[in-house]
């Protein structure tokens, strides 16, 4: 391989909070599937990274069609993915060398990141070692505690959204230990192994979708441009 | 007044982050001012609340020219602003009975409340003496400690919308304090007086408008209508 810039991109949805029949990674956007916007997003950096695609085994037919359909022809490792997002990760990460290489694990139904933001996250990552992208709220915060909840100081919250760029042999040995239920991201997973994560700021059309709510906002995002 | 449901609708906004000469509430949105949506969600639950309605009273003016351009004649009190949104609210609340009335505070640029979550909040309200509609963030969360940051389990983060609803007599109480930096709503000053917060929730499409970001998100709820 010819770069030192990998990304592994995981997408395993079922459709089920879409209230929908196809993955949500495989809804329609402007004539092509979410996955493909997502890709195409990571292809568009220079260098390109090698993409590592995660997808359930089941879809991987669906996924061969839709590329050849449309013509779809970005070179990448497909992967078979697990029961869950952690179980998928650790897939695509077997196919990643185990050195000083960055790795970056995106969400596959996040098409709208900024190319702005990936390489800013690969660039943290080189100086750092882990970079992930956060904003702030826009909303007045509340903690809950145990009934009730709490008024609490919003500048101190940070949403977290992909890529998630880490230094290829840390990460790899982290998705060594058991799943834990707290992994809701990979910087959690780094982070449980005593490893500092480091943000840099995202861009707030960097949605995930997984509502119909999301799809008509991406919608809207796709016909803007 | 015929009714014990008040509204105090607060629209104070200059336009900066808009990055626009006209400020966020007038913008136009399917040929109307986005502040004419908010108070039209308002008006058109039954019975129908007392509207008060805060502007900065530099743009009284236009808003009242605005109201016969374009036909504009649903029932309110208009009020002048302070110079924060605490001023404001407080403005408004002068004119709101101190009873067992029930009074939503609003932001005038969320057009997009459901009258369902409107009329949660006066229900619940009845019964506890406040409600605030609130949504769990969807993307995982961290929480600034000094330099760095750490996970935290999402699922104990609420993000506030409004309206919020209370008591009359006993926000008029709470807004007699001196304002403070903490105060980022109206739950907040309300909590800061020892009174408890309720929660009921919140619709997503009831996003705030102040970004260009936001206003592309509303015109595209608009015409999906």
């Amino acid at each position: 391989m010819s770069t030192n810039r990998f990304a592994v991109i995981v997408a395993g949805g079922s459709g089920q909070r879409m209230g929908s029949e196809t993955p949500k990674q495989f809804l329609m956007l402007n004539g092509k599937p979410i996955l493909m916007h997502t890709i195409e997003r990571f292809a568009s950096i220079v260098p390109m990274p090698d993409i590592v695609l995660v997808l359930p085994q089941s879809q991987m037919d669906h996924w061969k069609n839709l590329c050849e359909e449309l013509n779809f022809d970005i070179k990448l490792t497909l992967v078979a993915g697990g029961n869950t997002r952690y179980q998928s990760v650790k897939n695509g990460l077997t196919h990643i060398p185990s050195d000083n290489s960055l790795v970056a694990i995106h969400d596959g139904v996040r098409p709208f990141v900024s190319t702005q933001v990936i390489e800013q996250c690969y660039a943290t990552a080189t100086q750092k070692g882990s970079a992930i992208p956060v904003i702030k709220p826009v909303e007045s915060v509340r903690l809950v505690q145990g009934n009730i909840s709490k008024a609490f100081d919003r500048n101190s919250v940070l949403l977290v959204q992909t890529p998630q760029v880490f230094q290829s042999k840390l990460i790899k040995d982290c998705y060594n230990v058991p799943e834990q239920p707290f992994f809701t991201d990979d910087a959690s997973v780094f982070e449980s192994q005593g490893f500092a994560i480091h943000t840099v700021e995202g861009n707030r059309e960097n949605i995930k979708i997984t509502t119909p709510f999301d799809l008509l906002i991406a919608e809207m995002f796709i016909s803007k441009k």
